[in-house]
């Protein structure tokens, strides 16, 4: 793969590049943030329609990519390429996004102070998300369409691999916003295939006010140690379900093969099962059959493997394992209690489930479990932003502070403090 | 002063230190993250009473550390300096933190979805909070109150000009704590001296989820460079009151004395008045005679000098300095946007206001200026979390990203997805 800039800049006219582009992102950032929700939605209905009438030059754009790609694996060229489908699934997203409502610009939460003000808050944007990615190229137009909605300037660093499809979808984006009267700095795509141009942007902590890393675990960790500025960011999804004694037998079934079965690459896919003695008397042997339908490897703890002969052994590292594929660790555990700890000690905080008839139970899962999303009696696999009605999400945020789960719309925005008086003084 | 650790740690053995208080922190953070209203309410009421009947030696440790900082200037000996009057204001601050809302642990946002599952949120406290301060002995009180009630663990540092008056309210704090029922672990004091000490607490970012600086701007720069978790802080506060063509004679002139001059010392006064001709014309004789009366330096630009000959030449330094005492810049500015401009530029996004009666400038000006705190009609001393109504603030940020302005219980905490199901899986 080329490790060099494509316009061969060296290191310091890379950053110069980028904090032109920042520079660009903050201006246009002021004219987004008090943009009219119609002139938003204009614009990502201009964006969609372009989006839609270029769907052969996207397409033959991504022709290149997937050419000079293709000594990558199968997984990333499915990840990589677009389809006539796929182009139809982005410009219906975007249009899905116009439909949401605006998150900026109204005020909340008025109250008259006995001193004689009304304080209320308005959410406001962030000002300029910078979106570093991997692969598909459709984040490009979501992410995009995302910003403009919540008001914010993006600027985008997809990866070299799609280097073609982004630059053809960021330039259709960039016109449609400026013919809806938006500025041009609205969204922004780095142009340089360089990693360098990941760390240039990563310095930019007076132009860029968050950063959001989509992809591996090798991106997530680069962007969150070296990032000057604030990051959203996910890590590990070990999700859990855990069964207790009132577990309903066909709940739970239903569950626990879903939230292992029904897509295996996700981050909220369970990668460790967690059951009482008894919940596994009652529910194991049907489970265990399923999932070796389904060719799940399965790994588990001495007890769990007296129920078949086919569980190999869980080494520790397995409790701490996201495998993003067709392997489940489990583990029979005595109580709610040891679960919780089970999990604290092993999970990643994201998502948890219990399955439960018991509404003590349920509720201490619910205040003990310390994750982003806790389920009870339903499927892992319902974290996601779409499923929790944001109508999409930019990403899902592992860490507490500012955004926590799914983050749509309302992760982008911040709140400000909005003082009416009539000649009010303090005493 | 003295420079070493008084317990003559080396820099490993105050790295080994803080760790052991961060690993403290963390094992009380998940007693305390689920402990109900009432056993919290209960350790409030505790410690306002042990705080009360400690006065004698709390003035007492106080009484050692002002002799051993009587080199200190005398603002700041003020500021070290307990009295009767202000052990009783620290008790009755806990008090009332403890008759404040708790704002974890119930489901809010509750909605059905169309695939059959209830998605609520429910707030949760961020963990282990760090806190590192100067001078103030009261706020080892106030910041241990606003941490238990919000269901964090506390890890503090103090200056070491209040070692001992810290101490002392840290021990006495930890044992109303431990007497109803909560985790010594809940409040920590940092016992030592040494800068060091905070160097090491900044890197534990795997036992302290959030740090909050309140002191000068060196100890604000030093933890947000240095700080290897987030950080919830305040730089600036440049304030701005700009009076349009349609401000009411009365309340411009309110406003603008009172902005100014009801505490010079504070984030939240005004350093810069803003005035259209029209307006300067209205409001500036009576205004600049009454700054005059109370020794208000005036530094303005050509047309404001134009008003007095008392009025020295505002350099372009001065548009960007916080003064915290009693100066003023004055510049006349041709109209609203020009005024937005200025504030844009010269501002720090703390707390900005116009007095206008013009419905449509008030709004443009809350939507276009990007502060903390917008005002209208209002004094800027306002920006505050009493007046707010927040009943108690642990700091006021400037930030944007997780808390802006007045941080107060809410700004402590996270929120967590719950999701319920009746064994609902995904298709």
């Amino acid at each position: 793969m080329n490790k060099r800039d494509v316009t061969g800049r060296n290191d310091d006219s890379l950053a110069a590049y980028l904090l032109g582009l920042g520079q660009q992102g903050k201006s246009a950032a002021s004219v987004l943030s008090i943009a009219s929700t119609e002139n938003k939605n204009n614009a990502l209905r201009l964006m969609a329609e372009a989006l839609g009438d270029a769907e052969s030059i996207i397409l033959e754009a991504n022709e290149c990519d997937i050419e000079t790609a293709s000594e990558l694996d199968d997984a990333l060229i499915d990840r990589l390429k677009l389809s006539p489908q796929r182009v139809s699934d982005m410009v219906s997203g975007v249009l899905s996004v116009a439909a949401l409502p605006d998150p900026v610009g109204f005020v909340t939460d008025l109250v008259s102070r006995p001193s004689g003000i009304d304080v209320g808050r308005m959410r406001v944007p962030l000002g300029v998300v910078g979106v570093v990615y991997e692969s598909r190229p459709n984040v490009t137009a979501d992410v995009a369409a995302l910003c403009i909605k919540s008001g914010n300037a993006v600027i985008l660093k997809g990866g070299s691999e799609a280097f073609a499809s982004n630059k053809v979808i960021a330039e259709v984006t960039s016109s449609a916003i400026v013919a809806a009267g938006l500025p041009k700095g609205a969204v922004q795509l780095v142009e340089s295939k360089d990693r360098s141009a990941v760390n240039a942007m990563l310095n930019l902590s007076e132009h860029i006010d968050v950063v959001i890393p989509r992809g591996g675990k090798g991106l997530v960790e680069l962007v969150s140690t070296e990032a000057k500025m604030p990051v959203i960011k996910h890590l590990d999804g070990i999700c859990h379900v855990f069964l207790d004694d009132s577990a309903d037998e066909k709940k739970a079934y239903d569950i626990a093969l879903n939230a292992k079965t029904q897509r295996f690459g996700t981050c909220n896919t369970m990668e460790t099962l967690l059951a009482t003695p008894v919940a596994a008397k009652n529910i194991f042997p049907r489970l265990i059959e399923s999932y070796s339908n389904l060719a799940v490897e399965l790994r588990g703890c001495d007890r769990t493997r007296k129920f078949s002969p086919k569980i190999l052994e869980a080494s520790s590292a397995d409790w701490g394992t996201e495998y993003l594929g067709p392997i489940l660790s489990i583990k029979i555990v005595d109580d709610l209690d040891t679960a919780i700890s089970h999990i604290a000690e092993y999970g990643s905080r994201h998502t948890d489930a219990i399955v439960t008839e018991d509404r003590k139970n349920a509720r201490d899962f619910i205040r003990k479990v310390d994750s982003s999303s806790v389920v009870v009696n339903a499927s892992t696999r319902f974290a996601d932003g779409f499923e929790y009605g944001l109508g999409a999400e930019i990403g899902i945020s592992t860490d507490k502070f500012h955004a926590r789960g799914p983050v749509g719309l309302e992760g982008l925005t911040s709140q400000k403090w909005v003082v009416i008086g009539d000649g009010d003084v303090r005493r």
